[in-house]
């Protein structure tokens, strides 16, 4: 009988889902709603079914089901799954215990961060592949990171390493969501992006961008920007600037043999991903960035689910 | 016969040296002169005088030196001490194959950069005893930095790891010595706090400090610091802050269990070290934060030599 490794990742929207062989053959996958909005409880419940519906679909496949992973939001205790530490996507979260949810089934499982899970992902079956240490970003409506050293990934002493996008990119700066003051999440997420192109927007008055101003979506964005709209240019080369020199500071510290950019701003495509790299060179110094490959992200929303199934491999498991 | 290591720390100005043995205890030390601005081959011809003066003293203990470990500055490829980057402090350096300069004299050699070596140092015989993750710091004309992960150095792909003096503070900021704009070495090392002081002291007519402008010494700041001497006090307090910061960040990134100060700025002394830590628990997350500790190094001056020696002990050898 076929092994599969079930992988859970969980987000503010949806729980996606899936069974992965060693090899990293997708066998089967899906999404739910998560319903983060109706309290923690509907949220254990959902992240239930979706191991129910695993269980089935390993069933139906002919094959046997090895372990489950799952990837949550916030500061998640390795890999029995006490979320520790904040997670603003699923109020009330703070405090859930996953692998005890679980175990209430039957079932076993292993729960990291959701950004390790996505990294790990990558690192196996994406981008990744081949490389003994990198550093990877999600970078959406708020930034996610991993790290990964000699194969391993660096969850930090309390589970809480990963925070990029709390790392200071202007001293005294900007007011973050957070409340800190200069953080790259503050300058280069998706809301920075829609907010600068909003002020970049009033020296250019005939840019297409300006008929949905109350609007702006990031895709529209990056349409413009993929056609040469001045504004968007403006927008995408100031955000590529700003965030290429927090990654490069990053590579000065940590000299990673590749730098993965995926999330929703990774869509701005391949002229964009050009001018982050840049600009990374640009701040890195020369030893570091020697060898340095900067490259986007592959496996796109799968990665989560899929790097959850992967912890239960025999050599991700510690 | 008891077994010794030998460990040798190359500076600018200084080759600190000495003998150790497995379990920590100094068995012997001194220092010669780099003699760096003759250029690279009388720094040679003085490591390798450091070299034979520590055999002659493994004999004379009746000692029985079980391996020579050597720091240096620059970029250098561990374990066999290719130095493939910039050192500033020893003109002419890059280049240079210490191993090879070792086994020229028949002698076996682990070469890795002198932050590294101080961070080993420290980890097992100083401020980092009992922990497993840890950000290493030394603070003075420049900032060298490196990071346990699980009682290993983080070395980098090219070996290239540990420019925390080099990550942005200031996007856009002040120009760095690098060449680079903002770089936390700008505000933060020993010439920083220096123009800072002096600037500072355009508003304070009375202080003592004045007396000496031309020559202000980082000592002679420290010690009208600790006096309450009000320029003294906002430009420690200014660099703090910003030092502080930057420190916060990368506990925000690495959640390591300790953060560790050494050089000549940790002299400023523990009213200092309160006010980084300080900062760093303000800026750092709570989750990251909650067991850290931030502590001044304990080693001093020997820390270099002392970590030098320790590459050899078989734990730390891979």
């Amino acid at each position: 009988m076929k092994k599969v490794y079930a992988g859970i990742d969980l987000g503010g929207s949806y729980i996606k889902a899936g069974l992965l062989t060693a090899g990293g053959k997708r066998v089967s996958s899906f999404k739910i709603l998560s319903e983060a909005g109706s309290g923690p409880k509907t949220v254990a419940k959902n992240l239930l079914l979706a191991a129910e519906k695993l269980v089935f679909l390993a069933g139906k496949n002919k094959t046997k089901l090895c372990g489950f992973g799952v990837g949550s939001p916030g500061t998640i205790r390795y890999p029995d799954g006490i979320v520790t530490g904040s997670s603003p996507n699923i109020p009330g979260w703070v405090g859930t215990n996953i692998g005890g949810l679980f175990g209430s089934r039957g079932l076993e499982v292993k729960v990291d961060n959701d950004a390790n899970c996505m990294a790990l992902g990558e690192y196996l079956f994406g981008a990744g592949r081949g490389t003994k240490s990198g550093f990877y970003l999600t970078i959406g409506t708020g930034i996610g990171c991993a790290f990964i050293n000699n194969g391993r990934l660096m969850r930090g002493s309390n589970y809480a390493a990963g925070e990029f996008g709390h790392i200071v990119l202007k001293y005294n700066g900007k007011r973050c969501k957070c409340g800190r003051r200069g953080c790259v999440e503050a300058y280069t997420a998706v809301p920075a992006l829609i907010h600068s192109t909003k002020n970049i927007l009033k020296k250019y008055d005939k840019s297409p961008l300006k008929k949905n101003l109350n609007d702006l979506a990031p895709m529209t964005i990056f349409e413009a920007f993929k056609k040469g709209d001045k504004a968007a240019t403006e927008a995408i080369s100031l955000n590529a600037k700003m965030l290429g020199t927090a990654i490069g500071s990053v590579v000065n510290l940590l000299n990673p043999e590749i730098v993965v950019i995926g999330g929703g701003l990774a869509q701005a495509g391949k002229k964009y991903i050009d001018k982050i790299r840049k600009i990374i060179f640009e701040f890195a110094f020369d030893s570091a960035a020697e060898n340095l490959r900067i490259i986007s992200a592959q496996l796109g929303n799968n990665a989560g689910w899929i790097g959850a199934a992967c912890m239960n491999f025999d050599k991700n498991s510690g």
